[in-house]
């Protein structure tokens, strides 16, 4: 069995333990919270839930731990630390920081000899592994992402800040149009406003000026302003009863040629119901790799793209081979 | 630059060709072919037309040798045989017998300290690494793999073979309604004619028996028997006109789930305006990836799931991850 600990028990946190659940050879020994352990209640009977006191001592016996922190202050600082002393995996997705958070969790995985994976979920993560392999099969071509019909977690957490807000919840959709013509093989420029749609769903205080609300969500600068927007006001009712899952999902679609006029396009689509479950499920199967890996005697950082997908599965190469292949 | 050599010149061996050109780290050195040489034109001036006798010296300058023959009777002999003097990679396709293909180029591969690389284009190769991805990411699931629209070769050559047939050509069409359960996460059972479709267009000889000839094809064992088909005489002139070309395709389509009543669809999918071609440039982007892994030491037969992504790229590891994590 591979001794799992996560730590942070958010949405992702719950998501990778439902993943855990799924997978026969992983067990969940502990959450660990910066909270008050007492005050959080788990879905697993068995796992204990502690404090990351417990944790800083480098003495849980874990084969891996699966960080569950946000991308803007947590993982910076915890993924390096933790690697130091456990195998470790984050969802970090902080994109321009990439190569500093790589950097820093590599030398801390490398002297520690434990193994670090950064950036793990599905963007980045599935959608970088497609990104990657298409290019590699297709180089003269194009790379096209799309988000969405989704929750934008970030973005929602943007309207709630507005003064009159009491709740929010931001859909990220792909224009159809711009779908069409990238699955066509057509290689269109496509504007940020051309490629995506925002809508909002949005409780407000009773006697907001709903008016302002609007303006000030339709004109926010990197969220909202280069995006056309639609804002539905509604109650918490309404809210609870069509808003409260946090579906997404989204599609790479890549177009290349191999000669004069022959194209080819590779799409690769996620529709998900829940975007923490998946996410988890993504986490915890390269947690599997992670362990494989150091088990090998492999250590430092690594991403998606420096995994054998061989690694991820409980098969055997036997099994795989004849089985998948 | 990688040498690459290219045994067989049929239409994969030209699909590699055309691959090789749109990477320019690799140079075509040599097409083998068991032809008189000198009665092949190939399409690259710099590259010679050898025999096959001259592969056989084991002493031809290649960092990787493309082995486009066939699955029947081609690679099972050939794989092995080339494997103890070059890298190796070819796209041998018939499941049953991988696991004894794959020992017999490990075999071979590992005694001479090379590598091979079996059983790579996009089914087998690219469908089967989604597969091992899907799977190991959504434990409780299943895949679906939908091939086309697009002509099957095998099919095509099985109508030709028919008394009173010039020429043929099969079409396999997943039908859509098999599609759409599968894609909304219905995770249904279904039956072979169920899934595909077949369709058939047939230039007779003058005067041939057309109602023998249809009532032939649709009740022929394994190739059309078990599906719903349909069978168009059309004359040479439209035949060259309409379905000149190799386009193919599919889907793999993955459900699963991750707690109760939550579901996930992913879904990848390829449409080609030419199977060699595409094929082809799968083989070259892991061909790259076979010559890297001998450089640092590996041997002994390989599958697309044996290999990190980045092994297939020209970019490097810091490259990757700045651009397309």
């Amino acid at each position: 069995m591979i001794k799992v600990g996560i730590l942070g028990y958010g949405n992702l946190g719950r998501g990778v333990e439902a993943a855990i659940k799924k997978n026969d050879d992983m067990e969940l020994v502990a959450v660990y919270t910066r909270r008050d352990p007492s005050t959080l209640t788990i879905k697993t009977p068995t796992a204990a839930v502690k404090s990351t006191a417990d944790l800083d001592t480098g003495k849980e016996e874990l084969d891996i731990l699966v960080i569950c922190g946000g991308s803007a202050t947590d993982l910076p600082e915890m993924t390096p630390k933790y690697a130091a002393m456990y195998n470790v995996i984050d969802s970090f997705d902080t994109h321009a920081r990439v190569p500093e958070h790589f950097a820093n969790v590599d030398k801390a995985a490398k002297s520690a000899g434990k193994v670090g994976i950064i950036s793990c979920g599905w963007d980045p993560g599935m959608f970088s592994l497609n990104r990657v392999y298409a290019g590699a099969v297709l180089p003269d071509g194009q790379a096209y992402t799309f988000w969405g019909k989704g929750v934008s977690q970030g973005h929602s957490d943007a309207v709630r800040r507005i003064d009159g807000v009491l709740d929010a919840r931001q859909y990220t959709i792909p224009v159809p149009e711009a779908l069409e013509r990238v699955r066509s093989g057509e290689n269109p420029d496509l504007s940020t406003r051309e490629k995506h749609l925002r809508e909002c769903f949005v409780v407000a205080e009773e006697g907001a000026d709903l008016a302002r609300i609007e303006n000030e969500i339709k004109t926010m600068p990197n969220y909202f302003a280069d995006y056309d927007t639609t804002v539905h006001f509604i109650d918490a009712e309404e809210m609870k009863a069509n808003h409260s899952g946090l579906p997404h999902g989204g599609s790479v679609i890549y177009s290349g040629t191999t000669s004069d006029g022959t194209k080819h396009v590779i799409e690769y689509s996620l529709n998900l119901d829940s975007n923490p479950e998946f996410t988890g499920s993504v986490l915890v199967a390269f947690a599997r790799a992670a362990v494989r890996l150091n088990a090998e005697g492999a250590s430092g950082a690594k991403t998606v793209f420096d995994i054998a997908p061989a690694y991820l599965c409980r098969e055997s190469g036997e099994e795989l081979r004849a089985h998948l292949l």
